[in-house]
């Protein structure tokens, strides 16, 4: 599948079916997010992969956003120095989306549906996970075969979002 | 290009040619951009695209990490609610990283090297790009025709950035 057309037609998805997701297919996702740039490359990025029953029931419990259980979670974890200071924790950040993202696009292009998600108690999953101190959870991505197919919700125009070498000089197509 | 090739054979570019980028490839990274996820559909990242050569060159002076000029910059930029908590901030970073790796991935599938950096004077790039007070520079990716053709950097491997169900539980390939 072409790189673009992943891109576009790529959705959120948040209804699974009940089919689980292979190894195989789990470690390509992992080699994915592995292959992302990061910042100096520090890859301070650590991967965690749920896939039993109670892990998972744990973890939606505490991830309210997530309705539907999927077949697996990839927790997105940033491996911190002590006393960060903002640009680093925008760094932690950056690095590990950039991970979502190849995780995600990964995924469509072998036919499972994806969803991203930052609202979740951050100390329970930490808990649930038994994460080092210095180790927190950045993203969680749900994993699963898609129950539905959903339309592309609504976009902005490019001319409402890009301008050219400055701002207010609109983009013109 | 299939996404996972894409995905693996992508290096950061740092060296450029002369040659321009096309106004027909820019719109269509932008285009990448635009169908990114985004929390909430919220699509609060702007995106500002520098050509032209004065421009270039102020960009450049402060953003330290970059060394050789590219063709074009395309500065991220998050579109932000005042006083937005860390929470949100977060998912500033987290919206306009994943567009910038939807940008990286587009744009190697043409042909055209990028690098992404998070290491540049944000006053001085908010004020060269007249960027209005709510609206904030995240994340600068740099694009051109790659004059490089870099080795992959070394990467960890997955059984030391990936865990099954819990940390310290290690990913068995």
């Amino acid at each position: 599948m072409d790189v673009f057309d992943a891109i576009k037609g790529r959705r959120s998805i948040r209804q699974f079916t009940d089919e689980p997701i292979g190894k195989e297919e789990l470690e390509r996702l992992l080699e994915a997010a592995r292959w992302a740039p990061s910042g100096g490359n520090q890859q301070n990025w650590r991967f965690v992969v749920v896939t039993s029953p109670p892990q998972r029931e744990l973890i939606r419990k505490f991830a309210p956003g997530i309705f539907a259980m999927p077949a697996a979670f990839i927790v997105i974890c940033a491996d911190k120095e002590p006393d960060a200071n903002p640009w680093k924790e925008a760094l932690y950040v950056a690095d590990c989306s950039i991970a979502a993202q190849n995780i995600m696009l990964a995924a469509y292009e072998i036919g499972i549906g994806t969803c991203v998600a930052l609202s979740y108690a951050k100390v329970a999953v930490s808990e649930i996970l038994d994460l080092p101190e210095n180790v927190e959870p950045m993203l969680v991505v749900t994993l699963g075969y898609p129950a539905e197919d959903p339309e592309p919700p609504p976009r902005l125009e490019l001319n409402e979002i890009a301008f050219m070498d400055e701002y207010g000089k609109e983009w013109v197509s």
